[in-house]
């Protein structure tokens, strides 16, 4: 699988591919087939293996059009290939949106094991970086211009401050992702006649939850927020790698030249380039992952009815779009810090250079009447001890 | 104040208004003066009440368009009218962004408290309201299409677990919302300077936020999530109200009937309307969050050095607009809730009206040989019980 | 080519497939290089096929990660398949940047095509649907209430005259598509030094244009109007379309059931279903169009330097997914509004069902003093016809 | 009026004010009135200057919360304040999406019309510093990194060629402001029962439009692709000038120093800092217009019935904030353009330091077997005087 239009889209590999997906959707109805002969509902030999072939992905696309989602013709499919009482009893007592919903969430928890992995490497390549580079100093900007001395240790900090930001709930997240089984109008009306119970239907919702080991969940078909935080989780952690990006890319402009990457990109007309690669692709990605959570809101707040009429449809690709962009900016990210190369010397060249830079300090010495301290980078060491040792605790707690 | 361009803004009030931006500005101004006092770094006299005046706003406004923000006017403004000490020793060691990070987050505390007591009493109302229509029967619909029998009970529920879902955050959020203390490049020298050490320049920053009742924090001049994470907890509040909303104009279709709002609007020409007003309004700022929130999410990946330049500024008016907005479709989903007319009749001949609505459950029991339940609303009543607790434990937690 | 994620995907054929996308770019390259010969600065001998391979697609895709634009790994590999003198002058002159944008615009180009029959195809059916309803008399609904009787006709017109302010300026856009053409940093530079002269320079860049049916044009590299403007035109026919679809799947809800979908789709579990699956599909992507559109404006908007760092990079995967989604619309609006059926007793009963709705009439009745017209329709049937006068214009036009 | 959260708010004056939102109702109203007795619909003594008190749009606003529009209780204060006649005969054909979107394209021409005039004096400004500045060296930068020798000419020309493309649709846009009169259900059914005939009511409908100098149009009440137009022109303003922003604060960092802003902001601490804030306040507008571009494709896209749910409320705010702040970043931009500093020393420093700046050249000169041309800069100065002239001619079409 490639995409010529998002260059680094095959590092997110098999992540929410159409085929991922649909073996999910297949996980579900095989999860739930076994589920249903378990509780005794269906005879044992329903039990089966579920199959699908690889050109079954075009198949059930192409029909997704006329359902209006893939998984009618999935079961469709499934019931053709399977014998009597398997086809008798698969899908029953679930709905197209119980099926795509839980396969979805499925997908997505791939997504934030990735990602949560990327972060770990990111919080520990650039917890070294710290290490390596912390008391050097350098010029601090505001709106763009000269404003105070300060470390390559603090600067770094508060990248890394970011992406903890953004990585430390990617856990609480990911175990919270709910199962969908609520039948065609979210009361497991057909699960309740097929269990004899309520209380049998009720169990047998958190008997798929169990198997795929997701949450247990009342039905939220037209309650989207369990996918709006996903999504809001996903672009946080884009935001936090933009704002990172953002200071490579300043950093390494040759009149500046503090910051370089390990291995940038050539140019195919200019030999001599060394372009910043990773942070141009991962400003592309911070650039549209916003909107792209923005639709899932969007969709959230247009829910109606029982199954709502086009907000739900909008999730889908917006999802994968979304997931599997901020892998790649994942990996782009790991791999831009972890081979970041700063040049100490011209950082302090740079600061060297700037008339003035201690007005301020001169200022305060005034008003306290003692001579200045001899740098002027005030709490910076301690701002990077206390942003390692969140680092050393999000460690610790994500091995 | 009013806004004509959107009904309802009064509703509102002060919360981040320009008064009340002003007003928490200079608050932070006055406690700081006050640390300083207390930590024996600025002199007894120079604490004084600082003041501002109902023109002042006006002048700082305009004079914002030189600086790009409206501190360094605040500052000049108060420094003139103050006697010497005060004048000498007001603001020092802060940076504008200090000022106006922390009284943002003071202003977003009053939203937030306002928010959850809306959330409160509609959790309250909409508990009390599927006590009321619990068993009624109910037409649901998928896609638009009749689907199966369903219950008021399990439709309202779905509003009340949305909003819950939205609700239960906010207090988490309200607690975090962290003091921003980090000087003009986010180092805390300026106050090292003046505090001597350290040791004493992070306690003056502690103080600060005990004296404002925020959390203390690390600068955050270019790590956006506290307000990213605020963004998108009101974005998902009017998300869960724009899913009742979209329920209840099309519930209240001349054709359906089955809700009506208490009271609503007239028209300007036909005097025999009865318009759903509040679901109106509540669907146009559902409409408008999510771009909003996107708005916050594209300045937080725009972070650059240590004050970025352009995407900073960019939060302020965005944050004001997104969080009253809230509050007026906060207080507009209350109005509606409370006073929502359910015609049971209506939704009963509606359900009783489709043809083959039970279709489902004959296939059902063709599959388990048993007579039919004699209704087929399956787990509806428990997950409204589920549900009615779910909100109990929510209101004794919030009270 | 299949998009589980995106039913209907498929419908889009290979418009901005990867495929199309590559061969673009060799046609770009292979054009410029028969521009160079044909100026005699390249040998007679460099002529030459450029080929790609099937599976050249995913070689370069993956190598696009590397220097972030897939346009330096399609010269190195057309460079070595080449026989000396092709290898020796392709591309030479021109920049990635020239290369890709030209081959977006040529790919633009087919989708504006392909959307321009759409809406000439909806064009005539709605004129069609028009004609065989426009008196029959169904109830105007305003904030969804009971306003006045209108007539099909004016609803249809109303549907039309949205399609048309999209479809008219599609022409336009089309012919005006700007060839790309820049150099390195968008002075022609390394052009005017292997044409000899400024003049000769800039001859080849029309030859180009002229040969890509493209119109000539200084280069854009950071002035990303043409594209912002494409991107509008192509939100713009989504806004239409889906304003045509919520007023059907409105109009299809069983309660009101004057509209329903020629051949609707069905469900996996309730076999009575006829859903309104075109015009739900029509919703999900009217309302992703909306963001999609604003990511290209923001990209346009963060343009800096000769070549963006990152910008740029957003714009090509927007793009591409908002035109295939467009056209995925258009044919599922072409199919919709082909396909419609309506129900006029259904309508008139629904209008004699309201009470009091001709009351407006009354009022002004008293006002004149004069007895009520006939009906109360007003200046419907004007509307209607020039409405369908511009339409018999429009179709003139693009004959 | 200010607005502390948008520093420079004033600047767009009463531009889409609450004031001149209310007056310009006012004067659809006054106008419609006229309209009405030069008919001989009502009677002569009818006509009667309407007035409005500063108070009563306090009054109107709050009142719109209950009518989801502040028509009705315009209407209604406007009536309680007349004579008979007047009263009796004001309104009467309208409904209130008549008089606000009537209005509201009114205070949108005042907005074009300013947002046309700063952009005709950056054009001039933007030539003048071309004239200046048109052959001096610059170094061009590709994805932030040195790329090849280029001319501040060009560079400022691109600037200028995205000023004309934003700016040459501007006039078409106003003059095709279209009037909204279509009545309750944009029939025109009451205005032709006033009027007696269709004839007659179409007469009134241009009467209107002639009267407030728009363009004479048949109902557009679901139909928005007028403003979402609009929308599309303001954005793409601030796109353009967001280019020339982020250049500017780019071009200002103290490394690189070839820009500087004429005046601008200081610092709360640092009084060294020249800040670019015109610049910095320029992106900000450019960061949040897109959003809210999208918003109003998002209502337009909702569009449903003859008035719609909650969409066209969405628009009212929204076009608001986007007017205001496109004027207010063209008065930053006309202001930043006026009195911008460039430093052709340091631009020409920065270029000679790059080492192999002129390798792309070499490989050109090995292929043509030619002495290498003396600059490097290839048709820079053609791409100057075709922006030039093509500025010229914009200036005198709009003169």
């Amino acid at each position: 699988m490639t995409d010529l239009f998002w260059p680094g889209d095959h590092l997110a590999g098999d992540l929410m591919s159409d085929d991922a997906f649909l073996a999910a959707m297949v996980g579900v109805e095989q999860a739930w087939l076994g589920c249903l002969v378990d509780a005794g509902i269906a005879p044992a030999d329903a039990r089966a293996d579920l199959r699908v072939a690889d050109g079954d992905v075009e198949t059930i696309a192409r029909r997704a059009d006329v359902d209006g989602n893939p998984v009618s013709a999935l079961v469709a499919l499934l019931r053709d290939r399977s014998d009597g009482e398997t086809a008798r009893w698969l899908h029953r007592g679930l709905t197209s949106q119980d099926v795509l919903d839980t396969a979805l969430v499925i997908c997505l928890r791939d997504v934030l094991i990735r990602v949560g992995a990327e972060c770990t490497a990111q919080v520990r390549a650039l917890s070294d970086l710290i290490e390596t580079h912390r008391g050097a100093p350098v010029l601090a900007h505001t709106l763009t211009q000269a404003a105070l001395p300060s470390t390559l240790g603090v600067k770094i900090a508060r990248w890394l401050g970011g992406v903890l930001d953004a990585a430390e709930p990617l856990t609480g997240l990911r175990t919270a992702l709910p199962v969908q089984v609520g039948g065609a109008a979210g009361t497991l009306a057909a699960t309740t006649e097929l269990a004899g119970s309520v209380d049998a239907a009720l169990a047998l919702s958190d008997a798929l939850a169990d198997e795929l080991m997701l949450a247990p969940a009342l039905p939220w078909h037209t309650t989207r927020s369990p996918l709006t935080r996903i999504g809001d989780a996903l672009v946080t952690c884009c935001d936090a790698w933009g704002h990172i990006a953002a200071d490579v890319t300043t950093g390494s402009r040759p009149e500046i030249g503090e910051l370089a990457e390990g291995s940038g990109g050539g140019s195919s007309t200019m030999p001599h380039k060394n372009n910043p690669v990773r942070a141009v692709l991962i400003r592309r990605a911070a650039l549209t992952a916003g909107p792209l959570g923005a639709i899932l809101h969007a969709a959230s707040a247009e829910s109606v009815d029982e199954r709502s009429d086009g907000a739900w449809h909008a999730e889908w690709a917006t999802l994968r779009t979304l997931a599997r962009r901020t892998v790649v900016a994942a990996a782009h990210t790991s791999d831009l810090v972890c081979g970041l190369r700063i040049d100490e010397t011209r950082a302090a060249a740079n600061l060297a250079a700037v008339e003035g830079v201690l007005s301020e300090q001169w200022t305060m010495t005034e008003l306290t009447g003692r001579p200045a301290f001899s740098d002027y980078t005030g709490a910076a060491d301690r701002i990077v001890d206390a942003t390692l040792s969140r680092a050393r605790r999000f460690l610790e707690e994500s091995s």
